[in-house]
Formats: structure tokens, C-alpha cells, sequence
């Protein structure tokens, strides 16, 4: 069944009641969906096997010898996913390359320009041509594989993708096809609802505090900031605000915060957005337990309810809740901890046989809480006519319309940088968050990562002083400051206003993502899915249409980076790397290694210490390479949901061959929002 | 429904026809539970919740404050199971403590004296106490965790287990009940047909050669053991002996191998039983691929078939095959490789939901597939008449009796230790095998605690050089000699005598696993299942009734040993330390810490190179403590299966209060298997 263009459901069986996106809320993108082209799905119906039987269903899905697959939802142990096996599982702990993951999606995406979404909410098993049926046909006879490499060389050379999920009896597929991988996955993006538009100030950056402050020490983290001049948008609140964390309360502690409402004010009047700390499963204390218990699931976590979200009087209930004491209290976000499974910590969640009064079971509810929980939420935020970019430890599949960005925590860096690659992949933001390290080295890297992530989030919830005072966690309690701390935090500054410079950037980039559904930020694979050379390149993200950041990790001063076809230019120096081809490049500690692709203009601002609806970007342009270029920045009121109809403005700055700078704008924003303050061709 | 004395079995719904111990095939030991006691089972039937439904049956079993659980087969990740989530899964790399692990058993043991096994082949989950259902009762208000170890603290407060069993409309559940809860393991054991008995010389030291070596090259190892008078009884041959390995053919390769037989008989000489790699996919160049054709499951592994050993007829093919190639002709042993299931290595296994032709799927088949594979390779050794120690990776609940102990790709060290803690309470063997290392420290280490396991292997699969020459991997393969070896030798060789030396006591604890089903190397739990102090004791093992190992890694020249209840003694130096403490004690590094308990009299050997049916040992008996004292000896023929028929003998030899010994035999062997040498005491 044809349901945009591009977007095809097959439903096979009988599916169950519950699923990604029968269960989840969201509005397809129809009108953009409609302008785009009509193409040929991948492969008909006919051509996807299917079985039921009482363990559940088994799809065989076509798969062509050179193709290569990518998505699975937020991996942070693995890119490219062909020829593996991927248990889709949602797993607050996703220590080893299995597939479980804090957002896993039973969704696949093919450089040959299509994706795949089996819409279940099962734990749902997927073999990537690595599985091989018995056929009579003698395998090709491979060497002896004598050492390490090539043992594990040797795989089952498998031509199909086979999908096992357990119990249900069918199941719908959805085919997604574009004129290339890159147009699929804007489709599945488009379809879901997103992408999303954060909120100006969400593009500024997020300081999180030590879980037991009180009000009066977060005010003192707020006014040292602001007197270092360390651009701050966004002040997490960890559990300490809670009378009861664990389960939650969602009522201030009034001995941290005597007076919530005037600090909620005192905040703001320094231009902070409060992000609080929460979870969903509800004290006994709180107004909503004896009503939500109707609703709840038949297993305690930490002594509360587990609330079923998928029933509509359920959702109203939190929904009204989190408007009326949080969006509507001028409370920016939220993070919204604990949603995901547990194998690891005893107690953790619910058990997967446990039963809600949907009906849904506890293996489903693990797979859409996430979800769920950020669609309660966001239609708070909605309600009150306020944007949000919030946090969540939890999604999947159909969740792209929710502004929300996954965090973890685990924290090797590297696996960090390359959430940044699979995440979009799916649809899903990704922060690869800042907390205590080993050196400064690390913490500069760090900062460095998350200045191209869609969220720029410093999590030192653990930490009494900055991490750049100490960044070592026991030398930290104890306050011990690092003698030279000036330094560090002058290394991290610098990745902190290279983020600021590049927010009307960023923030264009995202008006792009809901636009189009292209992700702001996105592995190289995707504008290049020809290229076996960018194949797994997961260490990498386009930013936008012209930059290309290549993250380093501590212990690195110089890197390899792959450039694309075309060619680059060092965002620094305007130094020309031709593309194609992979070269060692310099990475200096204070910098990120940055490239442009020759012929952009990219628009850098001043850096501001903050960002509201009224900021005035002074902006120099930065010409990469020679003739006329130019630069399209997008703006609205920052925080409204007006933009939707159509209520933003896009000012284009022309430069011609001399170097003069025009500018035109559309839309109902003055053109002063952005002064172009000059120009410098690189 | 009572079976035997301590051992009940309650039917609960329709069963599935595969599991654990309906599909195994063993020989309870009925004569010697029957001359146990016969305790009240711990609960009653009614007392056991079960239900079913379309997703599996779930059933909830008593739990009471301040039980404590363990078992759950090797468990490399975790020790006590209290409180926490199982997923009793085969996996090949179980990276995470999730349950996952070679040799899982839906068994546990409680230290009220019980054990409960769930006969399942699925992939079931336990919640030990960690999951509570939402009664009305508010939960105990914990003050608000404000830090990770408070967080963390923060357990679901339940008082039952639960077991969610996918897909099954019923299972039966066995309850074993003993005098306390090393009795309740010994029921268990005994009930599988265990414990297991190895020959003589698998007490010896497992050496294992570079993968592509030659007979000759392995030939000349061998001389080189034997001129350095490094003990050797094993050595094993990697998969380059098959003429191609994944999958195996099981058929020599002629170039590294020109006569096989010949070369069989020359190691015999040497006194070297070899120990051949293999796996069950079988290649299409075998012999066996078109008959077992009928029998595979229907998916390749490798290019090979996945013969169903459930079937009888499958069973006699292979093993038939292995008795005429192997067991046969002088092989002493098998190592069984890649019999467990694979989540991150693609294609390295069947999917869970291929099929078999006996009606198995792919889940069942993971579970299984360890345990019928050694019962197939046994069967060849036994009706060979000759005994076995062999070398397998998965396992599981009902293997009890199969002389097969694990192995795992994993390396870490600690994990290693504590699969000597884990695997013993499942009634299974683990060997914390030595391969390269970081360090000659760690390499020493690892000597010691393989020195005190079921089987001192060192895997040199990937070496060119034996470790003590080079402990590094990318070193070795250079044959770069570390510069002082020899020292580094003397240290490995001393772990080896030590081994060496304490093999007639080995022998005789393992004679008392046959005949008793009390493991011979056992955490102190079990011998303790009332003291709080050794609950969570995961680091040390008691070898037989009285002595005491505390393995130390690298990176320890002293660590802290909780001595159980009573007196204890350095095995070293006699000095002795109160029981019901823990204390820090020096560890040097040429020294395993050991100890003995207070009153025992501990028989040790003069380490031989070899061992053999007519080895005779002369024996040093150390005396810990005053007064009479008493050691026994076991012996048999080392080799056959005659001990079963009673052909075996028992060694007492007694001290006087003046140190005077007298010795007194039973049984057929002549006492001077024994030459008693002297005494000490310390």
C-alpha cells in the first residue's frame, strides 16, 4: 500500500496491536513528502518471504552482492551493519556489538537507496547476509584460515536479510525509496514527522550540576560562568531536586529549593533554560500515583508505578502534569532518565513478561517507552506553544518528530564520535556528553566532539567544581584545583565559542532537517553512498551541506581524514585537499580538525555568551576558495512553533568575485538579526 | 514426583520435548543417592506460581530475606546471582554480566540448602529477587540516592524469583534438596551422573601449539619440554591439522601431516596424548557430509552442515566416526571450539530460527548443541574404553557428567578466577587457560591459577615460542627471545611442579567428585553456606577438604584472604591464622598463596615430567598442626573405566602424634603407587 511517495507498507500476517508506528504519535510530512519524486521500490512484495509459526514470524528480505547497510537505530559499537547479526533491544547498558542499544530500531537503510522498517516493538533479530540456507549449493571453498584474521575473515556469505521476532504473527513492512540513500532516509524521516527544529537557545550550551546542589550553588555555577564569559544556555538540574528520585516524586526538595517558581525566574533572567532531571516511574508521593494506578504496569520499579503511556487517559495525565509544573513554569527540558532496559542492574525496570493494562507486554513497553514518554512530554512543551530540546535516554523507531537527543552512560570517546554517525542514520540525535576524564587532553577532545553534536552538553553531575578546574573526579570532590586551570579552561572556551560561532549555521542546517528530513549532522556515507571509500568512515560527520568535522580522540595529534570526491579546504587555513583520497592531517590539540568543501561559504558569528529570540548575530562570512559563493541563514523567533507557518525568514549573502557582500531576505524576520560584519576568502 | 532421595521433579503444563535433561542422555546415580538422605523439599508444589500463555510460561518461586542465590553455570562476570536479571543465553563472547555465558544452566543453588533447575532449552529469564509486583504495599521509603554507589544500591526489594520461559507451554522443575547446600549440589550432580573422574594424566599440563605448526614442529616442542624437564602430558593440535577447518573436514592435512599414525605413536613415546581441535560443522570434503545430510539443520554454518545429535541415528554417525578416527586410534582428547552461539561475529552460527530435523529450532539447538556434542565424543571414548579429558565451549544444565571442561576467548583475569568459583556450583569444569600476556607478571599469575583448576592449560594457538621465551604476542611471532627467559621459566615451571606435585591429592578429590558429587575445586561458599563473610568470595577456591587457594593477578604482591571458620596455616611456612577474619597477606610473586586448613595432612608428590598408569609418586607428607594427623590416596589404572567396577584403591596414611607414618590400603592396586618418603610438619 502506497502511503507517500517514496513510502510503501506491506502488512504481512496479522500484525500485533502494538508497534513503532501504530503505537507512537506522529503526523506525516504529506505536503513535503507529496513535492518530492514517485520512485520504484527496491523489490515487490512478492519478493519478501514470509512465515508464522507459534515462536513468531520470520521475514527473508533481498539483499544484492555489494550492497551495504547501515541503521539499527543509535549503535555505538558498530557503523556499517552489513552482514551481522543485530538483536533490536533496548538496553540501558550496551557494552558489547550486539545491537542493543539505549535507541535500537528495527530499521535498515541501503547504499543501494532504500530503507526498511519492520514495524515491531519486539526484540526483533536481524541476519545481514550473514545467514546462508542450506541449498545444496557447495559453499565457495575458502583457504584455511590460520590466524586471527583471517578466521574471523570468514563469514556465512549469506544473500538474504532474514528478520526473526519472536511471538508476533505478522507484521507490517514499511519500504522507504529515494533517489538515493540519503533521499530514503529523509522520507523515513519526513513520514515519521521530523525532523525536528530545536529552540535557538538549544543549539547554545547545556552545563549540567552536581545532583545534590542547591538552588543558591547552581545560582553560583551560573554567575561564575557568566563572569568567565563560558557561553551558557542550558543548566541541568539532576535528581537532588526531587523529595524522592528513585522512584520519582517530581516535587522540589525545599530545602535545595526553598523557592522554585522566583529562581525558575532568577534563571531566566540570566538567560538560563532549566532542563530537569526525571524519570517516569512515579513515588507514592506524588498526586498522580493513586490516578495513574489504573494505569499502570503490574511490576514496582523502586517502590513506583510503572505508567502505561500508550493509553491515551494516561498520556493526558502526564501531559497536563508536565505542562502545568514544568513547560508552562518556564522550564526548558527535560531529561528524561531510566527508560530503557536493564540487564545489568537488578531491579532496574520492569521484568519483559510484565503486563499493562493496554495490554502490552513488558518487552514491548521496553522497546516504546522511550518513545511514549517523549511524546507525553513534548505535547506538554507543545501545548504551552514553547520549543524544547530535551534529553532522553531512550527511542527507537517513529520517534523523529520528538526533540529529544539520546545520551548515555557509557563513555568510551570513540564509540561517542560514532554515535554521531549511526544516530541520524535513524532519525535520532545524539550527545556525546562531556563528564569527568582522565587528562586534560581528553577533556579537551571531548569538548571538541560534542561542539558539532546536536547537542553541546556537559554532564558534571558527579562533579563539585568544572571539569576544567579538575578533570580528574576524586581530585575534584576534594576540590583540589588544577594549578593551572586557566589554561584548560581556555582550551575548552575555545571549543565552546567555536559551537557558538556556529550556531546560525547549525541552526540553518536544522531548519534544513525539517525542511527536508536530511540530518544536520551525518556520516559521510550518506551524501556519498557510491563511495566504498567513505563506507566505513565512522569517525566523520558533514555538518550541514559544507563543513566536514574529524573529531580526535586523546593520544591523537595528527589523524587520518577521508575526503570525499570534490574538493576541501582546511576550515583554519584554507589549506586544498583534493578529494578521494585519505590523508594524514595535523591536528593540533586546541583544534578540531575542520574542513570545508571548496566553493562554500560558511557564516561564523561572534560568539555570544547566550542566545534568545531578539540575538543579533554579528557574522563573518568565510569564502573557501575563489569566485561568487554564498550563504543562506535561517531565522525566527527561536522558541515558538510559528516557523510552521512559515513564520521565519531566510536572508541570502551573495559574494561576488570581488569579494562584495549582498543581502536579500525572505520571510517575515527583519533582516537584522544578522550583520554581516565582513568577509574573508580563505 | 520423587526420583531419588533430595531429588523431586514437578510437571508443570506441557513441557516441551526438548531440554536440558529430556534431551541428554546420562545414567543417574541411583546407588549412591540412595544412600542419602532424604530431606523435605524447601517448598511445596502449590508454592510454585506458574503460568502460560501464547509468549511462554512464567513461573514464581519462593525466595526468602536473606537467602542467598548462585549457580546459573559458568558465570565469568558475577558470582552471587541475588538480585539481578539472568538471561540464560549461549553466547560465545559473553562481554557483559547479562547472564550470557558458554556454559548457562537454568540452575540455581540457594544457601538454604536447595537447588532448583527449570528444564529449558530457551533462552529463559531469571529475576532473582529483584522484581516485585505492584500489591498495594507501599515499598521502604530509602532516603534519596545521591551518588552512584547510593544509585546504585537501589534493588527492587523482591521476594520471589521469576522465570519467564519464551515460546514453552510448560516446563518441569526439579528441586534438589541436601543436608545444606553442598549437598543439595551434590544431589544434583550425582542425579546428571556425575562427577567425572579424569584419567591420570589429565591432571597433568595442557600444552597447546601454534596453529599452523607441523608435526615436526610439534614434534620438536615436545623435546623441548622434555629437555627442559617442563612437565607436559597434553599437547594440543589447532585447527591447521584438517585439511580445512571452517568448516572441518576432520581429515589430516598431508602437508603438515604426512603420517599421522606414525606420528600418534611417536608421541605416545613421548608419553603425550594428543588433544585435537575440531568443531562440529562438518565440510562437504568429509566423509560423513552426505549421510549426515538428512539429519543437518537448514542453514550452513561456514559452507558446512550442523548435524542434529538429538537424533539417535546422527549421534552413532559422529560418534562412531570419532571412536574409529580418533578415540581409536590414541587420541587422548578433543577440543570441542565454537559449539556456542554468536551474537557478534555474523554468520558464525544458525540462526535461532533455523530447524532441525528433529523438531529443534535454532534456540533449543545453542543450548543444546554443547552438551550433545560432548555426549556424542564421549560416547566414543567410552566405548573405546579408554578415558578422556577434553576440551569444549558451551555447555550446560545435565552435563555433568561429560569429561569436558570449558574454555573461552575471553581473557581477563580476574574473570578467569572467578570462573573456578561459578562454574564447580553448576557442576561444570572451567579452565582458566594461559595464552600471551601483557607482562611476565601476569604470565606467572596465570601459571598459578591454572595450577589449581580441572585443567592447566597454556593455549599457545597463536605463539611461535612457548610464553616464558617471549610473552608477547607480536614478539613472539618475531621469536624475539626475551633477553633473561630463563628466569621467566623457572617461574612458570615452578607453577607446573606445584601443579605436578599435587596431583594424587587432585586425583583422590576428584575420585570424592565421582563418588560423592562434591566438586574438587569449589568456592568457600559451599562449604560455608552460613557465614556472610565468604558470600561474596569469588577469588578463592578450595581444592579438596582442606587446602585453600587465593590467586593473585598482576599488579598484587599482597592481597586480602578471608579464612573460614576455624584455624588455617600458610602451605609455605606453616604460620597460622584464625579463622572468621580476613587479612591482608603477603603474595610474592613466585608464590600462589595457599593454605591449609588446621589438622590436615597434605600429600605431595615429587613433580614428574609425565604421568602415566604405572607412574609412581613419591610422596612428602606435609603435616599442618599437631597431634595424629591422616592423608588418603586414591588410585586405579589411570585410564580405563575399570574404578567404575571397584578396581581402584584408597591409600591411608597416618602420623603419629610423634610423626611416625603407617600406611594401609584397600582395593586392588599394590600400594607402591605410593612410596611414602617422609614427613614434615610445619
Amino acid at each position: 500500500m502506497k502511503l507517500a511517495n517514496g513510502v510503501i507498507r506491506h502488512t504481512f500476517g496479522a500484525p500485533e496491536k502494538f508497534s513503532c508506528l501504530r503505537t507512537l504519535s506522529f503526523t506525516p510530512r504529506r505536503k513535503e513528502l507529496a513535492s518530492l519524486s514517485d520512485p520504484t521500490p527496491p523489490f515487490s512484495r512478492e519478493e519478501i518471504g514470509f512465515s508464522s509459526s507459534s515462536k513468531g514470524t520470520v521475514f527473508t528480505l533481498p539483499l544484492t552482492p555489494g550492497e551495504r547497510l547501515y541503521g539499527f537505530g543509535l549503535q555505538l559499537k558498530s557503523f556499517e551493519q552489513t552482514g551481522k547479526k543485530r538483536i533490536v533491544r533496548n538496553n540501558a547498558d550496551p557494552q558489547a556489538d550486539s545491537g542493543d542499544s539505549h535507541a535500537p530500531a528495527p530499521f535498515y537503510l541501503s547504499t543501494k537507496g532504500y530503507a526498511v522498517l519492520v514495524d515491531t516493538a519486539r526484540y526483533a533479530k536481524f541476519y545481514t547476509g550473514c545467514a546462508k540456507r542450506l541449498d545444496g549449493v557447495r559453499g565457495a571453498d575458502k583457504q584455511l584460515g590460520l590466524n586471527v584474521q583471517e578466521l574471523y575473515a570468514a563469514t556465512g556469505g549469506g544473500n538474504q536479510v532474514y528478520v526473526e521476532i519472536p511471538f508476533a504473527q505478522g507484521a507490517d513492512i514499511y519500504l522507504f525509496t529515494g533517489e538515493d540513500m540519503r533521499d530514503a532516509l529523509a522520507r523515513y524521516i519526513l513520514y515519521c514527522g521530523g525532523g525536528v527544529l530545536p529552540p535557538l537557545w538549544g543549539l547554545g550550551i547545556h552545563y549540567r550540576t552536581k545532583t545534590d546542589f542547591t538552588a543558591e550553588e547552581i545560582s553560583s555555577v551560573v554567575r561564575e560562568l557568566r563572569d568567565l564569559d563560558m557561553p551558557c544556555d542550558m543548566i541541568g538540574v539532576e535528581p537532588g531536586w526531587h523529595t524522592h528520585a528513585y522512584s520519582c516524586t517530581y516535587q522540589w526538595d525545599k530545602f535545595r529549593f526553598p523557592n522554585p517558581d522566583r529562581w525558575i525566574g532568577e534563571m531566566a533572567d540570566h538567560h538560563i533554560h532549566l532542563n530537569l532531571w526525571q524519570h517516569v516511574f512515579t513515588h507514592p508521593d506524588n498526586e498522580l500515583y493513586e490516578p495513574l494506578r489504573e494505569y499502570s504496569g503490574d511490576f514496582e520499579v523502586w517502590g513506583g508505578l510503572t505508567p502505561d503511556l500508550s493509553i491515551p487517559g494516561c498520556q493526558t495525565l502526564i501531559s497536563d502534569y508536565q505542562q502545568q509544573n514544568f513547560a508552562s513554569k518556564g522550564i526548558g527540558g527535560v531529561k528524561l532518565d531510566e527508560c530503557d532496559g536493564s540487564d545489568y542492574t537488578g531491579g532496574w525496570s520492569y521484568p519483559e513478561f510484565a503486563s499493562f493494562p493496554s495490554g502490552m507486554d513488558g518487552e514491548q513497553m521496553h522497546s516504546l517507552i522511550g518513545g511514549l514518554y517523549q511524546q507525553a512530554v513534548n505535547d506538554a512543551f507543545e501545548h504551552s506553544g514553547a520549543r524544547t530540546w530535551s534529553l532522553v535516554r531512550a527511542s527507537g523507531a517513529g520517534a523523529c518528530s520528538f526533540p529529544f537527543v539520546l545520551y548515555s552512560d557509557l563513555y568510551e570517546h570513540r564509540d561517542f564520535i560514532r554515535g554521531l554517525c549511526t544516530a541520524p542514520l535513524s532519525g535520532l540525535l545524539w550527545a556525546p556528553e562531556v563528564r569527568q576524564c582522565e587528562s586534560r587532553e581528553e577533556l579537551i577532545r571531548r569538548m571538541q566532539s560534542a561542539a558539532v553534536s546536536p547537542m553541546m552538553c556537559l554532564n558534571n553531575w558527579m562533579l563539585r567544581l568544572p571539569p576544567w578546574k579538575q578533570f580528574d573526579y576524586e581530585k575534584n570532590l576534594r576540590e583540589e584545583l588544577l594549578p593551572d586551570w586557566e589554561d584548560l579552561f581556555a582550551a575548552c572556551k575555545q571549543a565552546a565559542q567555536l559551537r557558538m560561532s556556529l550556531v546560525p549555521y547549525l541552526y540553518t542546517a536544522f531548519f534544513r532537517y525539517w525542511q527536508t528530513g536530511v540530518p544536520p549532522i551525518r556520516p559521510l556515507v550518506l551524501d556519498h553512498p557510491d563511495d566504498p571509500a567513505v563506507f566505513g568512515v565512522d569517525d566523520q560527520v558533514m555538518i550541514g551541506d559544507s563543513l566536514m568535522a574529524a573529531p580526535c580522540v586523546a593520544g591523537e595529534t595528527r589523524r587520518e581524514v577521508t575526503f570525499p570526491q570534490g574538493a576541501w579546504r582546511c576550515f583554519y587555513t584554507g589549506r586544498r585537499f583534493d578529494g578521494g583520497q585519505r590523508v594524514t592531517v595535523d591536528a593540533p590539540l586546541e583544534r578540531l580538525p575542520l574542513f570545508v568543501q571548496e566553493g562554500a561559504c560558511i557564516p561564523l558569528a561572534k560568539p555570544l555568551p547566550y542566545l534568545s529570540g531578539d540575538t543579533v548575530f554579528d557574522i563573518t562570512l568565510r569564502g573557501y576558495g575563489e569566485g561568487p559563493m554564498k550563504a543562506v541563514l535561517y531565522t525566527d523567533d527561536g522558541e515558538s512553533f510559528r516557523f510552521r507557518q512559515g513564520a521565519y525568514s531566510l536572508l541570502t549573502a551573495r559574494v561576488d568575485g570581488q569579494g562584495k557582500v549582498t543581502a536579500s531576505s525572505s520571510g517575515e524576520y527583519a533582516d537584522d538579526r544578522y550583520r554581516i560584519v565582513g568577509f574573508k576568502r580563505m
